[in-house]
């Protein structure tokens, strides 16, 4: 398998440098693996800090800026990040307001976060954490106990990060984002396994002619696998799934996530199917997001991810942001 | 090849249809191909309008809004747009004072951009063309008579789009568009072929281990065939060619572009190759864009693209832009 590396013992280290000379708005801190907003801490503001294995870019260093993140960690690829890391960026972002932890439910993360926020707090920095457990693909999977967190991380880390920029306290800003977590359902498809770097060949196997419904993240098995289907059947296979799981009766946010190498063709005309599945089913659609924005190395396939939104949640998601990955309103 | 599609013959229009649900400020009109500013034509400003093959997303219909296209025309997949198009294009724009035609060097493009702008001149509309031709790879090629217009067409796009959005007169900012086309030069290579819907399997045979130095957006051949190299190697490489071919005084805006199927963290550990590579070479780097900007479905590689820019074209290029692929300051 080919990639566009030195060696894979360099690619996250050769990463954080190519982003440091793209994103002077960012202070990345390439040795010790953290990436920071370049004016943190901001007085009187809460801290936003996420990380996890690295793969799944943008996310979780492209989402660092105002109005959402103030700090990743990313790991190696595929692998949790270490306590130490998540400590120096709650370091670097508090301002005296407290740090909010979104994790994504992998066993390694959830463990490590708590290893951090206790250092953390023996530092005196205050501390709250947010689980994110959004796939109802499968409950327990390869690195998780629960379900797992894959798309509805961008919508924690956007409303969360609304929240924390306009000045509201800790336990709001996890209020926030436990609301965001509970309001969402997503659902992932692969078309193709993905290769890491380290290992060099694909990490699992993926017959010609099928597709795996219910993936996670890092290639983890599914609910089934299946002869290849269309664009519409599997759009409905997907809103479906997510519906037997959540009854929206308020607009959603709508995220069609590629998994990396899906063409942005491909994904607008899956993002049709998707409307039309959810139209039928009584869904109001409030936004919508096409693209990359969790992906999986690359992996071909796409995911679904609703996000259930009230009046309030819609305000903060429409706020601005700014950051490598994702831009609005300034 | 499996692709997230429902048949071959409709994937363009599917995602049409996927971009007008995820897009209300753009006007879609599935049926003709045409993708337009919901507020168009805004009085007084000159019109841009692009277009060319599908398969290049979210190049030319995700660069539509303020500050950039006023109107794009998607071909089918890597084939040219009809004049008719074009013609549409430019009357739903046009408020008067004329409107720009964007034109990547490729034949069909060319001729059908020529025969559209003499449809719409007898319509009464004033007709300015640019073509873009940056790719240093090779001249003539598959499709192309001359150079081949690829990621330089976003700084044209862009810079040309900002004078526009201020009111510039048509000769005017047809002038910036040519000024900013000669001032860039691009090389692509690809790690994998691409595979367009129609044929389902790939466009040319890239043998396992060996990578295309120089080709074209299209999958078209490119100078040489190597055996894979590192990040730092094709770095090198394509900085050489491209500065073989300029010298650059002023700094420059840098795109490296993926061009799809490459994961966003090998595009930021070779944009960190690429830069030290400019270092080594005297070359100051104003601004950096990582990313999938002008892609090729599902290819697997990046290119680089540089433009030299004085302080008016940096100004241009840092205006506010409200589009679904690029994004910043409003």
């Amino acid at each position: 398998m080919k990639m566009l590396i030195n060696v894979a013992e360099s690619v996250v280290a050769d990463a954080l440098r190519g982003m440091a000379a793209a994103h002077p708005e960012l202070t990345v801190d390439v040795e010790n693996r953290v990436v920071v907003r370049r004016d943190a801490p901001v007085a009187g503001k809460v801290g936003l800090v996420s990380g996890g294995g690295s793969g799944h870019e943008p996310l979780h260093g492209g989402f660092v800026g105002p109005g959402m993140l103030s700090a990743a960690c990313p790991g190696e690829v595929f692998t949790s990040p270490v306590p130490d890391q998540m400590v120096r960026a709650a370091a670097a972002v508090d301002s005296g307001a407290g740090v909010l932890f979104i994790v994504k439910n992998y066993t390694g993360d959830v463990l490590n976060f708590d290893m951090a926020a206790e250092l953390a707090e023996d530092e005196g920095i205050r501390i709250a954490k947010v689980l994110v457990d959004d796939d109802v693909a499968v409950t327990d999977s390869l690195y998780t106990a629960g379900r797992r967190g894959t798309g509805a991380t961008l919508f924690v880390e956007k409303i969360a990060g609304a929240a924390a920029e306009e000045g509201q306290p800790l336990d709001q800003v996890e209020a926030l984002a436990r609301q965001v977590n509970e309001s969402s359902r997503s659902f992932g498809v692969a078309l193709s396994a993905c290769t890491t770097p380290a290992k060099g060949s694909p990490t699992f196997d993926l017959p010609a002619g099928e597709l795996e419904l219910g993936v996670g993240i890092h290639g983890e098995p599914g609910r089934e696998r299946r002869a290849m289907m269309t664009s519409r059947e599997i759009a409905d296979f997907a809103v479906n799934a997510i519906l037997d799981d959540m009854s929206p009766r308020n607009p959603v946010l709508l995220l069609v996530n590629g998994m990396g190498a899906t063409p942005l063709l491909e994904l607008y005309g899956f993002n049709a199917e998707v409307q039309r599945a959810l139209t039928e089913r009584g869904v109001a659609v409030a936004r919508t997001l096409v693209g990359n924005y969790v992906t999986s190395l690359d992996m071909a396939g796409a995911s679904v991810t609703l996000c259930q939104v009230d009046e309030e949640l819609l305000r903060l998601y429409d706020a601005p942001v700014r950051t490598p990955g994702l831009r609005w309103g300034v």
